[in-house]
Parts: structure tokens; C-alpha cells; sequence
């Protein structure tokens, strides 16, 4: 029998890999956080019936969904929204409105592993709920890209593109082509960039519109437009409006946002969106049946991509140094010199522990000079020498090479007082 | 159509739920650290095959197992630990020995929901690898009582019930026990406090044995005897002795453990375990068909049973009011009194995130009234009030309710320097 594997699409986070992910969830929420967002979190479990609502019965073929053993119909969630929409009218009376919500956690799809696109993906949820202002739109594109600047990504390596699909109601109204074809005709935009112009000619004169005439509009769409006056405002005000391209091709899911939509993507390497997200006031109302509606905006941005852009983008790299230098390794490494001492060892690594210090040691008899690489290993600042000298206790800078004996009793305010200083510490390799 | 709801068995984690959730993962994360372990995460999807290697098919009754869209027979895991000798003996050559790692995420079991029981948990998993001496088992009690202690349970709120697997071994090569009654005899020892005695007798009369017998070795089976020197004498130089009480009818996970068996057990309320684990030596070979032998020992601790004893353990409850405080709510509330000055007020907004201030403000005009009203809702210590007074902003303490005007220039400073200092902040309702 082979060993075992990761199920297709599935990810382990080795070490190195869960404190990479730990940097972007806390990196991610504090940001958030800045913004005055509270978190939230979905069960990872929901009614295929809630998808389907939102999203029609095709989104089931993209569905990690199943029987469960009493023949319920459920799903792997794809997204947070749904739930965020169920959780939010639910029990809309209990908050203060507009709700400032944001989440991270996996999401599941059925879809064919490539680069970016995983099966299970973590995703941040930022959504505001009960306030249509164009404010809210603003302060969502702020936070993505504030996230993105507390990344390290700079101007030069990602923009917003935005765009707005009020001013598609308009062309198609002043054109005078019927509302029912509407989804059709976002359909064909959102793949302008991509299908053979032949052929989106040849769709788009089937309900009464020239490529030509497309494309022209598309062209003049920019930031004069009044769809985005507003918003542009506000973001000016906040010096953000620098990282936006107004793009009319943005379009994204098909029956469900209604007015701003954006999207953030890398301007050097040719990747996915790294995040996207707009206006969905109908959703609320959708899920609840009519008995909740509530304005609502958001975005999400995946771990995946956000990972393979923060990979090639070396002004990413100090920030992610620094985080790992601080979070990897331990502070101290107990040497057991001899162990007759053991027992005063143990005590200590005890205090140690209780005041706060990061400790490892040998947790089975070893010689001194495995314990010295252990040490090493683990990147630990002081290596503190249990001997023969007890009550006296080595104390050794492992990055100084410096060496002192100090007092079994003066030994963990000496480590605190040590630790306050910064270090020239190891790096990691 | 009925509004939508959870699935049965999960949970809807809303903000004060989700921050007490978060609470409780950092205190793992601290006390993990502070032992010198390292985080890593498995799939939340496995192939069902790695349960059924380690627990037979019976496992399958209370899994999420289901067949993806290519057939895959795969399962939402019930456990992190076949996951983790999966990952460890894959890349087993990668990492120095010992092992020291720990999880935090979501686990499935398919059980019938009560109290301290539901279908998705979220489980803390930390285990030490390629170390089979006792001082791991007791550095992994430690971590168990420690983490107990970080969240304010104290020691006449739980204890720690300690068996060793051996105890029975020994039992029954004295008896002469043929080993291959060695399962269904630790089944009865296992159910001995709640099944009936008659059946008790009757079934240890199966295989040779008297319940008299057992239950005055189990009474005997105290702290002096052998199999637990080591142990004690390690856990006794940390001072940890205290919360351990020898308890022999702890048997745990059937064919899995090999040694040393422990729970985290509340003293007051009866409630379910709230940690449990032991050394399962022989789970890394079984996983990798013998391809890596490596010793192991770990526990898990589960988010539900530990909740409860939280709500219910009055000193617990300072240090999650201290983090919930810490955590929720903004440092500042932008007020825009003139919305004339609503261009400098979002410069501001941005000024002050940037410099790290958490930061709200109402996107959409609103009376200022209403404004004042949502700083408070949001306990925010400042209101900054951009009105007519402008380039001058108002500072309002909203604690002291003292106030000052600032010129806008030293408005970041001028906020930063004042969240120096401590405030008697208004505590969560």
C-alpha cells in the first residue's frame, strides 16, 4: 500500500508554511482592525440550499457537496457570503448599523487545481452592511489596499480596478435594448478581453449592439464618469486614488452585485486577482425572503494568490523576515551539563516559562553538545548551563558568544532583563 | 420559504462569540510558544482511508465521509493526529528531532449534539515526535496544566487523571491473561465507572478475571507505584505534581495508545474531559507501513467542553474580559460636525491608520448627534470632531470628557501620545 497523500487540491502547512499563513491572518486583521471591523466566523459546513439561493443550481457543480448521514443536503462552503447574509439578517435587531464584519477562513471548490486555484483556500471577508453610501465603497477599496500597502506591495506592483454596473444600465438603457438581456450582455463584456472578437460581435449584434460602439464606451469610461465622482472624491481625500484604473470590463458575478465593482490585481506578474468585490444590495433581502433588505458591500481576497505575489515582490520579503525571526525559535535552551541537576533544570524552565519566556530544552538525557545544536536549532538567544557549578547557572549569549554565571535565584530576572534588549538575532536561513 | 439556518451541529460564531474564540486560540498559541512548539495545520480533508488505517471501519459511522465529484471516498476530519503522522513520516528526514508541534483548527465528528458536544470543534492539538523518553510525556502534561492555569482555572477547578497503558499490561501477564484479551479487557476497565457490575463481573469472568480483583489493583495503583517515578519526579520539580491524580480506569482511544494516558478533568461541574491524550508509539509505523518508526506522544483540547468551564469558573473571567476590552472597539471616532470639512476628516481617518490608531467614522453624512451616539457604541476613548474650528480639530476624551482643540497638523501625534497612557476604559457590558 502507498503512503498517504493530501486529497487533490489540498494543502498541508509544514512549519514554515503555517507561520507564513499566521502572517498573512494577522496582517489581515489588523488592518482590519484599524478600520474599526469586528470578526466574525461561519460554520465551514452549510445547506447546499444556501447556495443554490444565491447563485442558481449551476453553482452545485463547483460544490464540495454531499449527503450527510440523515440525507441533508450540504456543502463545503464556496464563499462566506451567503452565511454572512443569513447570519446578518438573522439577527439584524442586535447590531448597530452599518455592521463593519470581516472573516478568514477556508473555502472549498470543486474546480481543477492550477496555479492560484486550490481546493480549499483561505479567504478574508470584508463586508459593510446597512449603509448604501458610496462612503462604504470607498472605505472597502481603502482597506484592500491598506492591506496590500501593510504587505509591503507598493504602487508600482498592484492597482484597483474599478468599475461600476450602473453605467452598463445606462448604456444598455440609452441604447434601448431590453432589460432581459441584460445578464447576457454582462456575460460578453466580462469576456471581452479574452473571446474572439468575431464571435462577441456576433453575440452582441444578437441583441442589438456593435463592438465598435462597445469598446468605444468602454474607452471613454474614465474617472470623469459620474458613476465614480463620489468615490473619487473620497479616495483623493485619503490619497488612495492613485492605485485606481477605472476598467468597464470589471464585471464579476453575474447576478449579484449592483453597483460598484472592483477588483485587486498585480501589475508585474500576469496573475489572477489577488481580491474582488463591490455593491450587492440585494442579497440580504434574496436570503431572507424580502423580510430583510439591507445595502450591502465587500470583498475578498484568497491566500493563494496574495501567497505567490508576496513571493516575487521583494519589498514583501523584510516584512515576512521580521515576522518569522520574531515568531520561530525559542528565547532560552536549558543545557542539562549534568544531570544531577536535572531537577533544578525543570524548576527553572518552569519559572522561565511562567514569566513569559520562550524555553525549550532535552526533554531525554543527551550530551552537552547535542544540546548546545539543539540550542542552535531552535535559534535560541541564551543557552543557560545547568552543572556541576549549581547554584550557579551559566549563562550564555549564543549570538555574543559572552558567558556569565549567574545565581540560581537571580536567574529568570537576569533572562528578562537580557531579553529587553534587541538582539542581533539569527536569522532565518 | 423558512429563512435559512445553521446545519445541525455547527455554529454561527458572531462577533462576541468570535472574539471569545480568539481569545482562547491565543492563550493556546502563547502557552504552545512559550514550550518551545511550532504551529503547523493539515487539510480539513482527508482521504476517509487515513481513518480507517488508524481506527478500523467503525470510524466511518461518525465521520463526514462522503465521495467527491471524481469518487474520491475523503472525509471532513474527526482528528488532526492521523494527519499529522501522515505529514510527519512524509517529511520526517526535514526536521530535527524531537518534533515539537502544535494545531489549532476544526474538527467533524457525526455524533449526536449535547451539551459540550458539537459536530464541527475546534480542537488544539500539540504532540512531540521521535522522543520516547518520559520527560516528554511529562513536558506535554506540563503544557496541559499550563494552559489551564494561563486561562485562570486554578487548582481547585481541575486536575490532571494519569494512567499508564503498562499498569494493565503488567496486570495481565501476572494473571496470565493471554494478550489477545488485552483489547476487550481495557474495554471493560474503560466502561468500569458506568456499566452495571453484574455485567462487569460476568464479562471479566470471560476471560478470568474478578471485578474484585480489578477494582483492588485500581485502588492500589497509586502514585508510588513504578510506572509513574519518572514522571512524578519530573512534574514534581516543575511544582505540577499537585494537579496530577493517579487514576487507572483512564484507558482512552483503544488500539492506539501504548503508554502513559492522561485527561484534563474539570473538579466542579462533571463536566466532559476537556483534554485528553497519552504516548502512541506505534501510530507513525502503522501510518507509513512501517516505513518510519517513530515514538510519539500527544493531547488534544477541545473549544466546547473548555467554554463552558470558562463561562463557569468566576476567576477565568478577568482575563477574558481584559482581552475582550483590549480587542473590541476603535481608539478614535472621526466626527465630521461640517461636512464641508469631510475631505480633511478622511485625510485624517487615513493619517491615523496608517500611523496604527484604530480608527471608525460614519461613511455617509450623518447629524452629529448620531455620530457621538455610534464613538460610543464603538468605545472609542476620542472623538476628533472636524467642524468649523478647522484647520483646528476638537479632541474629545470621551472618558473624562475632557476636550481640546488640536491644530490639524499635530492631530496623529497628538492622538498617538495620548493612547500612551491608560485609560479607565468603558468596560464591555
Amino acid at each position: 500500500m502507498a503512503s498517504f497523500r493530501t486529497v487533490k487540491g489540498f494543502r498541508d502547512f509544514f512549519p514554515e508554511e503555517c507561520a507564513m499563513r499566521n502572517y498573512i491572518f494577522e496582517t489581515w486583521r489588523s488592518v482590519a482592525r484599524r478600520y474599526g471591523f469586528v470578526e466574525y466566523e461561519a460554520p465551514v459546513v452549510e445547506s447546499t440550499d444556501l447556495y443554490r439561493k444565491k447563485s442558481g443550481d449551476e453553482i452545485t457543480s463547483q460544490l464540495f457537496c454531499f449527503h450527510d448521514k440523515a440525507d441533508r443536503e450540504v456543502s463545503l462552503r464556496p464563499e462566506v457570503t451567503p452565511s454572512l447574509a443569513r447570519m446578518a439578517t438573522t439577527r439584524h435587531r442586535d447590531f448597530k448599523k452599518p455592521l463593519k464584519w470581516f472573516q478568514i477562513g477556508s473555502c472549498f471548490r470543486y474546480e481543477e487545481p492550477q496555479e492560484g486555484r486550490t481546493r480549499e483556500f483561505i479567504q478574508f471577508n470584508a463586508d459593510i452592511l446597512g449603509d448604501a453610501s458610496s462612503g462604504t465603497d470607498a472605505e472597502l477599496i481603502a482597506l484592500s489596499i491598506d492591506v496590500m500597502l501593510a504587505f509591503g506591495i507598493k504602487a508600482e506592483d498592484f492597482a484597483i480596478r474599478l468599475s461600476n454596473r450602473q453605467i452598463w444600465t445606462q448604456y444598455l438603457e440609452e441604447r434601448q435594448v431590453p432589460a432581459e438581456h441584460s445578464a447576457t450582455f454582462l456575460q460578453i463584456v466580462d469576456k471581452i478581453e479574452r473571446a474572439k472578437p468575431d464571435e462577441t460581435a456576433c453575440k452582441l449584434a444578437n441583441i442589438g449592439l456593435s463592438l465598435e460602439d462597445v469598446r468605444a464606451f468602454m474607452a471613454a469610461a474614465d474617472e470623469n464618469h459620474p458613476a465614480f465622482a463620489a468615490l473619487r472624491a473620497d479616495l483623493t481625500a485619503r490619497g488612495l486614488w492613485q492605485y485606481v484604473r477605472i476598467d468597464a470590463s470589471i464585471v464579476r458575478g453575474l447576478a449579484y452585485y449592483t453597483g460598484t465593482v472592483f477588483e485587486v490585481f498585480d501589475l508585474k506578474h500576469g496573475l489572477r486577482a489577488v481580491a474582488g468585490g463591490g455593491r450587492y444590495d440585494k442579497l440580504c433581502a434574496l436570503m431572507s425572503d424580502g423580510s430583510v433588505d439591507m445595502p450591502a458591500a465587500g470583498f475578498a481576497m484568497g491566500d493563494v494568490v496574495l501567497g505567490i505575489l508576496l513571493s516575487k515582490t521583494p519589498s514583501a520579503q523584510f516584512a515576512i523576515t521580521e515576522y518569522l525571526n520574531a515568531q520561530q525559535g525559542v528565547d532560552a535552551y536549558v543545557v542539562v551539563a549534568d544531570e544531577a541537576q536535572r531537577c533544578h533544570a525543570l524548576a527553572a524552565v518552569q519559572a522561565l516559562r511562567g514569566a513569559g519566556v520562550r524555553v525549550d530544552f532535552s526533554m531525554a538525557a543527551q550530551k552537552v553538545g547535542k544540546q548546545f545544536q539543539a540550542a542552535e536549532n531552535q535559534k535560541a538567544r541564551f543557552a543557560l548551563v545547568f552543572g556541576a557549578e549549581f547554584p550557579e547557572v551559566q549563562v550564555k549569549n549564543l549570538i555574543s558568544r559572552e558567558q556569565t554565571l549567574v545565581q540560581n535565584e537571580a536567574l529568570v530576572a537576569t533572562v528578562l532583563e537580557a531579553l529587553k534588549h534587541p538582539a542581533i538575532g539569527p536569522l532565518i536561513a
